[in-house]
Order: structure tokens, then sequence, then C-alpha cells
């Protein structure tokens, strides 16, 4: 044995050596447990209040009652003429004295008299003893240089085109409800309805530590057996896409340095997410530091393919706060996996939403091979004559990546049997 | 009359005017027309080349092959033993010598000889002459004091758990092709293939221009007939989602106002979007300024629900490159529906893309009436074993969002016939 060698040869403390299993052990949960299980042990954050245009993507703490009619008033919904008369004088070739022009934005104290019109276009306020609005395309108008008015070149309704105050809310109506989701949509709709300040769950503090020694920064390294890093560049990517920022920050695989920096993060945030150093090998020092540093575990191993030696502790702050750890493993596909399912749900409790993942129900169109564990593998999703038809892709092996520039969904394949041409089963659009 | 009306009454220069359509009127073009002139009218932006940090969302301009093969070195895939053995060799209990050890990461001069083993790690390089990999669960491990000796407890494969060098992709080969979106997956992958440096093309300097005087900042001016914005939130918060920023800024409702803005922001910017001030309405202005500024029009009006005075133009400018303006209607509901199908395509366009939206199909699940025009519902689509089921939401005037709290998809209804139970129809996530 060289020298080299010697160095790096560790004592074994017994004669024999019991080792971690390979997956189809006693005793892992399922992926329903674990996500149950992130439910159950996790406490939401608090709330905070943000001006509406900072709230893209958050969950509401508060219920949201209107404080305005919408409309705001009644309104023209058309560019025509706001008309004051009888129903029975709406024939055809009726005609009114035109008094004048009302635009959207204006407020006029103007009330129609009988026989009167007067120009309005659409979102203007509708002047008092308004009956009804010819829209301008059955208007002729007559202009005798005295006197201007309008003519009915079709008969009208009584109340056409008029939007009536409060027709869509009313004031004190419920306008979105707790846990609401601030989608663009939302924003839109609150924003219309005049609401400014609005009371949402904060967003957790994230630590992501990426850890393993064979990441490489330069490609000088790569002839040292090193491998250039997916996972930082995947969990920022990811959390960019969620508008979201996170820390990250690399760490070697000993245990000193695992327990220096994770000692220091369990006191600024709120989620430390972590990627490899979770298994059951020589160099994992994560489960081993986290339990030290006073965390409880709440599982570790899930039965599942990419990502099975997952970890998930909680550690109670002495100000009734909490840190959360979830420690996904090294492979790049299980982390892809691990981010789209735990971590998007491990989100969404600390903000409130105490939700499963909302999976979609796809029929797949060839066969799987059975598995012993519950799988998640990389497929397309097409939307066919109103079906969600799955294709699986190729290489999907945990330390694979390159078919995520075809596959647009993860789906959920059970363990156990072989799955048939037709069977529907679970996925999530990535 | 009263002072205050005679100064808002507009002479009208023709005795009898003639006033736009409704929707009904001869010659406006389909959605499918108006989305392919935006394709067969709009040229791409330039190139530039960003760190792959930068490029989440964007497009491709340039295929990438790999420099690298991947897995740059065939490397253990499981936590076990390197071993140098002849296949007739590795019965249960035969027994190797354990040399040493291997971390992912190091990349040791070792060449093991027949008989030999070595503890090796997930990812770490397997040495020269390795005939297979005992995982570390099918291993016993004898130490004497003297010698380290480890013992098969199972039969083994030849070439078992080796990830080989270039088995993903190999050196040379094709990684993501022109026009690529970059999504999280993608980012990750090019990061494992050590990519850092990547040509996209640019995404286009927005300027969106909200029109109307009746829009409100100030809770004070709603006594005077004015609206709260949702059309600024709406656009703000549609780029943030797609980590985009514009520049977002209000007009007055004057010739000489949306003149002044638009002449200055036609030289600034790849794209206008306006809302509002499009249709032919007396106060409409923004197509009548265009059109003098020099841009020509592409289309205006669309027989659609909402949005139907929608304008496209296309300004050519002195160096060759161009500016687009796209206008659409004020209602936010029509904005809402131009921004997830018009901009949405646009802005792909200018990017190179030139493609449809890419609609998804999914059943009605009750009667829909019919209308003159091609409409735009926003609906619920539930994703029940393995169909795509659509429920229209009450609610969908011109004027109308609060509906979008429900909403996760925006439908499609053909103009024409009533649609009945069961029908087919394409539809975008929202």
């Amino acid at each position: 044995m060289n020298q080299a060698l010697s160095k790096e040869l560790k004592p074994t403390k017994n004669l024999t050596v019991s080792h971690g299993g390979c997956g189809s052990e006693e005793g892992l949960i399922s992926v329903d447990q674990a996500l149950q299980m992130l439910l159950d042990h996790t406490q939401s954050l608090d709330i905070e209040t943000l001006t509406l245009d900072q709230t893209l993507n958050r969950y509401l703490a508060k219920a949201v009652y209107s404080k305005i009619n919408l409309p705001l008033f009644s309104q023209s919904a058309v560019d025509g003429y706001a008309i004051c008369a009888a129903p029975a004088t709406l024939g055809m070739g009726t005609s009114f004295e035109l008094i004048g022009e009302i635009r959207a934005g204006q407020n006029l104290e103007i009330q129609l008299q009988q026989g009167q019109a007067i120009r309005i276009f659409t979102g203007a306020k509708v002047p008092a003893n308004t009956s009804t609005v010819a829209r301008q395309e059955i208007v002729q108008l007559l202009d005798n240089g005295e006197t201007r008015k309008i003519v009915l070149t079709e008969p009208l309704q009584s109340h056409a085109d008029i939007r009536d105050v409060g027709e869509e809310v009313a004031c004190g109506q419920l306008l979105a409800d707790l846990g609401q989701k601030l989608s663009v949509g939302a924003i839109a709709a609150l924003s219309m309805a005049g609401v400014k300040n609005i009371e949402v769950f904060k967003y957790p503090k994230i630590a992501v530590v990426i850890t393993g020694d064979e990441v490489s920064v330069n490609v000088e390294d790569l002839a040292s057996g090193k491998i250039f890093d997916a996972n930082a560049p995947l969990i920022q990517a990811w959390f960019q896409s969620r508008s979201q920022e996170v820390d990250i920050m690399h760490v070697a695989d000993t245990e000193q340095a695992v327990t220096a920096l994770l000692n220091r993060l369990k006191n600024e945030y709120d989620l430390i997410l972590t990627t490899g150093g979770v298994s059951v090998g020589d160099y994992d020092f994560v489960r081993p530091v986290t339990l030290k540093l006073g965390f409880e575990q709440i599982f570790w191993k899930v039965k599942q393919k990419p990502g099975k030696p997952m970890l998930f502790a909680d550690l109670l702050r002495q100000d009734g706060s909490h840190c959360y750890l979830l420690g996904l493993p090294g492979n790049p596909a299980a982390v892809y996996a691990g981010m789209q399912i735990y971590t998007a749900t491990l989100v969404k409790v600390l903000q409130g939403q105490k939700k499963l993942p909302e999976w979609f129900s796809g029929t797949i169109q060839h066969e799987l091979k059975a598995d012993t564990r519950e799988r998640f593998l990389r497929m397309t999703v097409q939307f066919n004559d109103g079906q969600l038809l799955l294709n699986s892709l190729s290489k999907q092996q945990s330390h694979m990546l390159s078919n995520l520039m075809h596959a647009n969904c993860l789906v959920r394949v059970p363990a156990g049997e072989k799955m048939v041409v037709g069977t529907k089963l679970q996925g999530l659009f990535i």
C-alpha cells in the first residue's frame, strides 16, 4: 500500500460492519406518509403586512372584504348616449335633445330631464335620471346649428348598456379568502377594488447548503475527479422562477465544517435546505450533526427513487420559533424531484397552506417495468382531445438530468407492479 | 345647459356621424389570423451572451454541444467497494484484500491488482482495472489487525453499479437545441455539463403605457367618477411572474400628451404596450397618434370578446431595428386576456420563437350560449382520471376581474353556435 493510500484508510471500529440498505429494506415511509408528516409537523410562519405590489405568489393570511362597490358607480358600458325617457318612448325614430358630454373620470352634477340625452363614454358615470344608454352605433346625430339632437335608428330597451353600481362586488362582500394565492389575476382584481395593503404569511428565510468535496467551480479542477455542480444552479433557478431569493453556500465534507455552518444557520433561518451528505456513508455528516445540534428527526429515508435518504428535522428554538431542515440527497435528479415535490410543499406549509401537492392525473402510453420503490419519472404530457397523455423519457437515473430539456412533468409511478398501457398516473407540471 | 356642460360639449364636424361597430361588423380578423400576423410581421431581436445564471426563461440562440463527457469519468453509483477480479471469482464468500479508500472528488492514481478491493463512495472515480463495484450492503469487512479483507455475502455481476464515462452524454453531443427554453431543469442540466456562458435572444425592452383620465391613484379622487387602476398592477405582476422588469407610465387622454410620450418611447423601446384609448371614441388617441408617428398598422380590431379594438403596429427605425406597438383595450379583462394570449406570443416571437400558443384541449362540462364573437372565458380546469374538465365561472364581463380568484385557465369559445356539454375547447393555463 502506498503512502497516499494509507493516509486515506480510515480505521474501522468493528470487525463486522453493517451498512444501510439499498431501498428495499423494511420500515421506510412512503411518499404519501412523508408528505403528510411535512404537513403535520410544520408550523406556519408569522403574518406581515405588505403593499399589494410586493405580494406576488404569497398567500393571504386574512380574508379581504371589499370597502367599495364594484363598479364604484353606475356607468356606461359603451361609447354612446345616456338618455332620460319613459320606456314607451324608446322606439326607432325617437329623438332627444343633446345637452352635453361626460367622459370617463368625470363627475358632473347633472340631472337629466325627460327628453334629454348626453354624450357618454365607456366607464363614465351615468347622470341621475338616466333610463338607458344608446350605443353610438344606433344613434344619428342631428345638428342644425342652434340645437343638437339625437335620433334612435333602432328601438332600445330600458336600462341597456349600463353597468350597475355593485353588480360585480357589493361593499362589504368577500373579495378574497384566507389562503388565497396572490396570482397575477388576484393582484389585478384586488387592485381594482382599491386594496393597497394586505396581510400575508411571511415567506421563509431559506439557507441552501451544498455539501460535497467533489463539486468543482473551476474547469481546472476537473482533472482531479471533481464534477460540475448542478445543484446550486438548479436550486437558485427554482427560487428565482418563483420570484424568491435564497442564500446559497457550500460546505466541505467534514464534521467540523458541517457543524460550524449548521450551528450558525439554525438561529438565522426558518428553513435549511441541504443537498448531499444525508445517507449512511462515512462522510455523510448532515444527519448526525443535525441531531447533535438538537433537531428532532421527523423522518429519514423515504421509499422513493430518486431521493431515498431524505431527512426532515425540526428545531424548536428558545423563542418558540422553529428552524426546519430538509436534507435532500446529493444526486441532481433527487434534488430536482425533491424541490418540485417536497420543498414546494414545505414552503407552502410554512406559509399556512397545509395542502398536499395538486397532482394531475394522466394516462401512460407505454408499459413501465416494476420497481421496489415508488419512482418519480421525468415525462412529457400532451393535452390531446381533452386527455392528458404521458410518455416517459430515457436517461432517468439519479445522476442524469439531460432529459429535462424535453420533460414537462414529473410523474409518480407506484412501487411493486409493472404499469400497463392506459394506467392512470399522478404527476406535477414542471 | 349649464356652464360646466357647455365647456364639455365638443363641436361635431358632420351633421350625420357614423360610429364604429359593436363587434359583428364585417372585415374583422379572427384570433387565429391575428396571432399568425404577430408571427409573420415581427422580427426577432439580436443575440447576447450571458452567464447561465442570468438566463432563466430565455431562449437559446444557438445549439449547445457538450465539451465534456457525462459522467466525466467512470464512477461508482453506490457507497461500496471497487473490486478487481475475474468474473469467475465473484461468487458468494469470495474475499478481497482491502487496500484503501477513494472519496468523491478525489483522483488517486491507483491501479487495482487481481484480488484487491478499495473502499469507494458514490460519485468517486473508479480506479484502473476495476471489474465491478460491490455495494456495501453485500459486503462483510474482516479486520485482523494486520490485514483487512472484504467478503462478498452475495454473488456479484461484473461491471455492477458503475456509471460509465459518457453514458449520459458523449463529448461533442447536442445538449440543447436552438430555441430551447431555459427552464429550471435546462439550467441545471447545462450546469452539470459545465456550461458557463450561453448565447440567448435578447429580451425586449418594454414600455407599458396606461391611458385613461379615469384612473385614480388616491382614494380621495374616487368621489369624482374615477376608478382604481387594475391594469398597471396586472401588467407589472405579469412580467414579475416571468422574472422580467418593464417600465410602466401613465398618460392623459389628450392627443398632445399621447403624441409626446409615444414619440419618445418609439426610439427607446423594442415594444410599447398600451392599454385603453385604442377604439373609435373621441378620446381614443393611441391609433391615430401611432399612425402619425410613422408606424405601419399590421392589424386593428379582432373578432374576439373581450378585446376587440386591439391594435398591432410596427415602426421600422432608421438603423433597421423595429419598435412594435401592441395596443390593448382598457377594460381589465381585455388586458388580462391580451397579456396571456397576445403579449405572451409577441414576447416569444421577439425572442426568435415563431410559435402559436400551446393550447391545451379540455371538455366543457356545461352548455355555453352562442355569441357573435370568439370569446375568452375564465374557467377552472380539473384533471380528473386522465381528462381535462372545464367549468366556466360567472362574472365574465370585460370590466370584471373578481373571478380570477378562482380561475386557473382561459378558454377559447368559438363564435357562432352554442357549445353543448362535452364539446372540446382550447385553453391556456393561467
